[in-house]
């Protein structure tokens, strides 16, 4: 197939949409201040093949699209031990809710809401693992430095109220092993990593290879087991309060984030990252999904 | 693949684990008196192959499986006007939670939880289907007689005072045009649906042909759009508040029942139902997911 | 204190009120179409003195004031035993809410919900009490005939889904033991008793007068020890979820129907009725707590 | 009344019960440690006179009963501005859940949960008031120098990661003014006052004084409006989840702690105080409620 001109379709099609519908996350001024009138789209095949278009190279903040690599790092750290404090079920609730929290005693439904994402981070320090590593992880994925945008960092920490209590709400249960600071400097950090379509679509690009670095002759980045797994836990939790729905729609593993960015898989064939910065009313990126729904329609690449 | 010897080789596996674990539904004697000691396994490929192992023949009460084929009708009757009065998100909660219910209005989250099935079965007898329509489908669906378990039907109608809660409380929402006890009069009935693994693996076969009926021919169940969409809520809400659990440990969309039935689907390549009647605490059969992960293993079928 | 003239001044500075706030309850039309510029005031002293003023001998639909008088009943009969059942909390919920009521297995968390109100009748149909005897009980209480209004009874039972749903709820918890359909007959009739404001001030009587019937002479209603406790459970559950706003502001056990009218009392002193059909958000008779917050604050009279 | 007397026959009654039921507090050494069998008891009339038994002069950690005289701080600050950002209804849930804060946007639902004593903190710190000032309000009170106990004060800092959650979850929505950490310091202090029965008779003696000073001659405490408004929650909203039951089995306004102590009014006439450290399970002093049972059967006290 030729992907190249597949997603210079997408983005003609998509264009002439941007900044009509949707708003830009507003809750700290770095993310606030991203121009609305913005698309990328990459891809990368089991192959190594890349194709891109729009925006594909302009960097944004990948704020919970990381939250699918620190679960790769704590799945390959700890194996089946990280479910005894973390669970796998959607979480029937909006993304940061606490109530489910409180029924199920501090123990998060799922990786991929915050609460999930900061007892991962809390796993991690207790293996060692810091910034300085989780952005060695990225730099390796994608073979190109990757940074963190420390404004946006700063101000998720001077503003992340809500994920402040979560944390000590998980510790007053006893599921958070590490000071509370510490972990949430990791998890802020990893929210204010700053990357590419076409550098997520690479660093992705282990989904779609059964855990294969997406540099041939490097260790493997996890199992296919751990892959098959991770890609199930992007369809059933990737995309907030709206899984089902995106699964139903679109129906594949998929990773988002409010920074506009959406990581999707197709499962031994290819990873595609998306990008636009205004979201909808379930803070996935409206016209990021919208360009998936195009991508599986001009392409018939469904797992269902 | 050898299907016949990859089923025979799951059956002479579970076979010695039958009794050990898990308990009968019993909360209606024509559940609770089923022998614990069975399993049956059952297949249909997308090319019309067929094998089976174990109690493939022996009729049970599909139960909650038949949400499967009254969410068929229903998407072949009203099309996206369905979701007006159903969602498309997976619970969060217990199968016959009410919470979820109140919070969201009387409009159920989904197909497959109680609520959900009792607003299809609504929107069935305003398009004039009843019980025997219901059986007609079915016996097409495999090419046998299917027949009600009349008993099973009373029996659920004697005792499903949440049931009966459940579609009061949708009506004063105004969510159920019809008259309670015509709805639950159906709902009762599809429960008490009796087939067995070799019928439903066969009756179910059309999602793994893009909606084709099993025998060629015939004209099509539902469309190609729609049966990818049906075997996405069957991943991310098909197995009570496990779902999540199974995709990501199985990695099939499934659809189970308390009678110990499930449906899996291989897309584009076949069809699975395996029974046996001991469940789990979350209400699927215990030794069914045992032998989809066992199927799993053999093959590397997966969607993921 | 000359209480005549105290509700004459109530009455002057409500009159005026009438119409301009609130609104009627409109679910069944026997109560929509109850002309909302109405105003009843009346009351009864241990002593057995007697003063109304405004529309107090205007029979309304007293609806859950009726709830106070079934309770009486069943704690006559049942005694310690009737809290097996129910609870004694405040529900903190909107007042026909379920959550509550899963949350805690079928038992209602107090007597003045719905809920509650319905495993009472329950609890009355074991013991042979059915509506005859209800009605005789509130005839003999105030010396006159009382009816039901027959037209709201059969509209209640016509739109009461929500009512049926909570009854077979906890009927599938094992909470309600006779048949759904007797126990709410008893409960839609008790809220379409018709009575006047000095009707239900009167027959309310025994609540300030520990128990002593308000004539003198016939046997007691209820023990004094009953009585602190009925009143305890009005001050806290009384007034739907604004119990603890209506302690604060008035200070005295009321109970409140969507009807209009409100029973309170102020203990070993009097009791009080008040009437006026257009309701605040929270459910309860707008000019009704205004009129009862007069009072308090012209006489003095309060528990606290 | 001789109220010596009946201190002294209910001590005699309650000694023999003391360790058999119930457990101390253990959640941080300083509660932990607290020998369980002792019971005080002390009152404090209207008019000045004074009774005590058993240990009525040891002193213990005060905790929640503090919120008391927070409330009553605020309430003299702020007047009905108070109510923007506190509710009065009780909270139908245990007495540190997040669940209906997050439902309520981050405004507790009253001042006596955790939620609400910490916005009542922040409202005091906003207003200029620190730790010496509410030192110097409560020796002020009992006309005797009162003191923080610092080691429990560091103890429910370094331990209190719920409430810590709670806090930083109202900042979340914008509901706490002050930095969370000032917020915390007086709230874990206010927790950490050490007083006997004696003392806390006396000093919530103005609450039976319609807000007068216990010593007269000196400004009064509150209004007699602010006075039976902060009786009237303590009815409603005193003691935890049971504040129900109280209300239906003693009938008198308490506020209660973990340290074991429980102050009761008997408005216009006393107000009590006793003490026993053993809690039950809804957190409150059991024979400390035992003993306000045997209060109000023995001298008819009741405001019902």
């Amino acid at each position: 197939m030729n992907f190249q001109s597949v997603l210079d379709e997408i983005d003609r099609e998509i264009r002439p949409l941007l900044g009509a519908e949707g708003a830009v996350a507003c809750y700290i001024p770095g993310l606030a201040r991203v121009p609305v009138a913005q698309f990328g789209i990459a891809l990368h095949t089991r192959e190594g093949v890349e194709a891109c278009a729009g925006d594909a190279a302009t960097p944004f903040s990948i704020q919970s699209v990381s939250k699918l690599f620190t679960l790769t790092l704590a799945m390959r750290y700890l194996g089946d031990a990280l479910w005894e404090r973390i669970g796998r079920e959607p979480s029937g609730n909006p993304f940061n809710s606490l109530v489910q929290l409180e029924h199920e005693q501090g123990k998060p439904r799922n990786p991929f809401i915050n609460a999930g994402a900061i007892a991962i981070a809390d796993r991690l320090v207790s293996r060692g693992q810091g910034k300085a590593d989780l952005l060695a992880f990225m730099s390796d994925l994608c073979g190109e430095a990757v940074r963190y945008d420390e404004e946006v960092a700063a101000s998720e920490a001077a503003t992340g109220f809500r994920n402040i209590a979560l944390a000590n709400f998980m510790k007053s249960f006893g599921k958070i092993d590490n000071a509370v600071g510490e972990v949430l400097a990791l998890y802020f950090h990893q929210c204010a990593i700053h990357m590419s379509c076409r550098q997520l679509a690479r660093a992705a690009a282990f989904l779609c290879r059964d855990g294969a670095h997406p540099f041939d002759g490097r260790p493997e980045i996890t199992t296919e087991r751990h892959t098959h797994r991770i890609n199930a836990l992007m369809l059933t939790c990737g995309t907030y309060d709206a899984a089902g729905d995106v699964a139903f729609s679109i129906g594949l593993p998929c990773k988002s984030g409010v920074g506009g960015g959406i990581v999707a898989v197709v499962p031994d064939q290819l990873t595609l990252c998306v990008w636009s910065p205004a979201l909808d009313a379930s803070g996935n990126s409206l016209l990021g999904l919208k360009a998936l729904e195009l991508f599986v329609a001009k392409t018939g690449l469904s797992i269902f």
